[in-house]
């Protein structure tokens, strides 16, 4: 007989994440319609160009060599087409003349924010992080022993004057050489949809930099949704405010305004953490596929390609936010103490009930939702720091990427009668 | 000012690998012909083969579904073909049989030690090794702290009795509930070539499994060189021999056989380790590229494609090895104190040089080899774990991967140049 498996403690935090709770709840329910499901819209999906990639790169002078071990961070050639890409981005030239050499790509940009957290953190070490914010990241956090503050929040995202404070309470309980990052979605974030307005950016910028000379602080800026834009004004990155370059980290990602199967994520970081990030990578899987990374250089490399498929997808995905927030006008704004907001680009509504109906997974709505209505959020509470007694019980995300805008229609119209079944059995 | 970056006790453990080092030399030395690279013959891979697959995917049914986020092990399929694969290699339809719930996809068979590893150490467990062993897995287990203990290791692998011993001195010591793994490259190992002999096979998986009752040890067998295999008998796997199939993990990739660019590993593991492994694996990327995984499965279904094509990189590599072994007679077996063996498969000869002569970074060869003979080879201390006191300072690894055989003989002139030179600066 075998023992029972004896877990790192690494591995004992890092299980039961609430990701694989929905996964089941999904599998377990297939008539149900999916409003949790992270996934991206599956008829948008490049194939057509993806193939003619393909056939360029394996017809080409590269065609074996694509097909070899690259390096850690990638080839230096992919780096410098990404770089360029980012550069187009920041409508800003200085940016195609940084050094390839702080780039690193890796398997999405998950893995990035996975090895980046396993470089910097001790057990008890400190993140301050939005809340809500991206749940998966906070099980990242989880598996490291981090210490999670949430940091004041409104619906312009992260608030500076919260952060200051934040980090002055800290300072004056002694912790401050214990905080590491500042994590911040910063385009339409998961959960809530929120940008942290354009007013607020530098500010942010320049309090990490700040505090960043009397403790070990730096900027996680995870911009995964940027290029999922849709109205609203145009923003620059965080990282765009780092003159330096060595307090923020920018992390992006093809696998929303692309493809996420072929996983291709990029990263700019300072200088003195690329070689740490790469030493971990190299351990756990010497880099990402080149042939992935070939094929998305390759289709950034052709004139407006990737342009075009791009403002192909936002207006795919315009019609569905805006389905979504038809359904909800449609079905939810007679229900007193119901609230949600317009994201201005990706993938979610953040969506607020009356206080007294919790959203949890146990909770008698998630359970009259699956069961009898047939539909599925992603319960709020899971977007915020477990430690947190604060968390608000009472909100959920919405997803208007995977259903086309008939089935969001259908699911809103459920998901009200759910809530209004369990303010009815309350009253 | 920024501070210099705190970095975490892995990320500072994991710093300084030694590849690094080895990649700078080639990098810096762009004109020395490499008999230390660890890629595969670029000019034999598939590019034809995977342009076809390609264009059947992204032609057929599943053509967005590719391009989709998968589940994080792989979708049920793709581990399905993987399972029939493993069957034909192990010449036993049961295995076609087992659940592919056990298999688990990653970026090369690399991530999956990687994160086995995470899963089950905590700094001080102990990880019992062949020696020498594969290099790379050192660095992982230095990285999560663990205890490395080298056991009686000959020209027929891994020793049966050496490693019953080995863990009754360590059961003697107080030790066995910290013993995590016995790791073995089972099939022509990297570094020394040599595969662990049929007839002690079944013998080690017995004593695994025997100590298995009294401490939570597991076999951990690398078969990456598996499909590499050019004469000499055919073997069957460790894993095989576990009845119970919960005591051997066996991993494999299709990085040496197919394409390493594509990075397509797969394990098998014991029921229990299924959900830890996943769970790390979420974490960090969510799940390998699917877009790779649907090439390697699709060209696995292609009637005899795969097969073809293994065949015809086994003689090519064949040739390779024998331009290796032939050189090694022509310029060395003059040399007293100098010895090789022909390995039946995989990348790499193995060679002692006379006790006197040191091959380590630092010593007079290598650098006369680098910077005077333009060759490089891979030190063989590094695949020693750098605690061993007893480690031999006089081995190289030398791999005929890379090189057309023209160069493989003119590499080996150059090096043996080098040793003359040497032993001639020492009488």
């Amino acid at each position: 007989m075998t023992q029972s498996p004896q877990l790192s403690l690494f591995a004992r935090r890092a299980a039961g994440q609430a990701i694989g709770d929905l996964m089941k709840v999904g599998v377990e329910h297939p008539d149900c319609l999916s409003l949790a499901a992270g996934f991206v819209d599956e008829s948008g999906l490049p194939a057509d160009l993806i193939r003619s990639s393909v056939c360029r790169i394996l017809n080409g002078p590269d065609r074996q060599a694509v097909l070899q071990y690259g390096t850690t961070p990638g080839t230096a050639a992919v780096r410098s087409v990404f770089l360029r890409h980012l550069a187009r981005l920041e409508d800003n030239p200085d940016v195609d003349r940084l050094s390839p050499d702080r780039i690193v790509l890796t398997t999405g940009s998950q893995q990035l924010l996975c090895l980046l957290t396993q470089a910097l953190f001790e057990p008890g070490d400190i993140c301050l992080v939005a809340a809500p914010t991206y749940f998966v990241y906070l099980g990242v956090l989880e598996a490291v022993g981090a210490r999670v503050i949430p940091v004041p929040t409104d619906e312009d995202g992260l608030h500076p004057d919260g952060l200051e404070q934040t980090l002055q309470r800290l300072d004056a309980q002694g912790d401050l050489p214990r905080v590491r990052l500042v994590y911040a979605v910063s385009y339409y974030d998961n959960p809530a949809g929120v940008s942290i307005a354009a007013n607020r950016r530098e500010q942010i910028v320049r309090i990490v930099c700040r505090w960043a000379d009397r403790c070990p602080v730096r900027l996680l800026e995870d911009a995964a949704y940027r290029e999922l834009h849709y109205d609203g004004p145009e923003l620059n990155s965080l990282w765009s405010y780092d003159e330096s370059g060595q307090n923020v980290i920018l992390t992006q990602t093809f696998s929303k305004s692309f493809s996420p199967g072929l996983r291709v994520g990029f990263s700019v970081l300072p200088d003195d953490l690329v070689r740490p990030v790469c030493d971990l990578k190299a351990n756990e899987d010497f880099g990402s596929p080149r042939f992935s990374q070939a094929i998305m250089a390759d289709v950034l490399e052709q004139g407006s390609a990737y342009a075009d498929h791009v403002q192909q997808i936002r207006n795919r995905y315009r019609i569905r936010r805006d389905a979504m927030l038809a359904a909800a006008d449609e079905y939810f704004s007679s229900m007193d103490g119901v609230s949600w907001r317009k994201p201005d680009g990706g993938l979610y509504v953040w969506m607020t009930l009356p206080e007294s109906v919790q959203t949890g997974f146990d909770s008698p709505l998630f359970t009259h939702a699956v069961e009898a209505c047939r539909v599925i959020y992603v319960p709020g509470e899971l977007c915020y720091p477990s430690t947190w007694n604060e968390r608000p019980a009472n909100r959920m995300r919405l997803s208007f990427g995977v259903l086309p805008p008939e089935q969001i229609r259908e699911g809103m119209r459920r998901l009200a009668q759910a809530v209004r079944d369990i303010l009815e059995q309350s009253a």
